[in-house]
């Protein structure tokens, strides 16, 4: 991309390397989600009728927000990690904002924490560990289903998630 | 495989195209569940271990049956529909042994029949006729779960999947 700017863009380079510089400068966190935002208050915790619906969706990443947000089955607010639980690295509790967590659970305005890190271990070590977390506020926790992707073929899933998928059958 | 089998083991042929023509002639169908075997009965029904639990998992295919049994988390018997439903290409409830099913459902030593088709649309559609069938009989049916596949990210997964994962969610 660089090469493509000097050779026949320098003008738009300039205006490229402003915008990401403005982005590096202005860009902070969201004192309620910590999700990427310009403002103090993302436009998603700042809007009324997100507030109303009381679930609130804990991810792992902004880009996370982004993939539950087309889903368009959501319409809560969110609560993103900026990471995972990883004891051997040195990341726990505060440096993934359960402090944070802590005090919103405190509000009393969340009915439901609908826990969406990712199916991994350190995501489903983090999932349980923000479940008690929840419960000593008395505030209630479920966990995205894992199961068979939809469209795909039963017999081409691992054998972990096929377990998974048996275990969270459900009735119909 | 041919030309190898030509240059260097015509023997070894022979006894592959003798092995082929017993199987094509002797392999049948388990009277119960419909998967392929030399015997009336296949060595799952027979089992009566199996019969006690109650359980059956009704599945697509016979590679189906071997993709759950690896998972070690299934200890009943299975139906194996060999297709779906598809109206379209002239596939119906006969087709796929619904009249066996039926029959088997009417025995009453069946406690919960868990829907293992496929996550297509066939397979749903498929699944909910079955559980119909199931429901007519009062006998418990259930559809395995959709969701993220363990050990994957939230954002490389599909929506549809997603929105699955999302509306599954259990309690924890
Ligand atoms: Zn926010
Ligand atoms: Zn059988």
């Amino acid at each position: 991309m660089a090469f493509h700017l000097l050779q026949r863009d320098r003008k738009g380079g300039l205006q490229l390397a402003d915008a990401l510089s403005n982005a590096m400068t202005e860009i902070g966190h969201c004192q309620q989600c910590r999700t990427f935002t310009e403002e103090e208050i993302c436009h998603i915790c700042s809007n009324p009728k997100r507030k109303e619906n009381g679930q609130l969706c804990v991810v792992e990443s902004p880009a996370d927000i982004a993939a539950v947000e087309a889903t368009g089955q959501f319409s809560g607010r969110y609560f993103v990690l900026m990471g995972h639980l990883s004891p051997l690295d040195g990341i726990g509790p505060s440096d993934i904002g359960l402090d944070v967590l802590d005090y919103r659970l405190r509000q009393g305005d969340i009915g439901e924490v609908i826990l969406a890190t990712n199916p991994t271990v350190e995501g489903e070590a983090t999932a349980h560990y923000i479940a008690e977390l929840c419960h000593e506020h008395q505030v209630s926790a479920s966990r995205i289903a894992h199961g068979v992707p939809v469209g795909g073929e039963l017999e081409l899933v691992d054998g972990t998630t096929l377990s998974h998928s048996l275990m969270g059958r459900q009735k119909i």
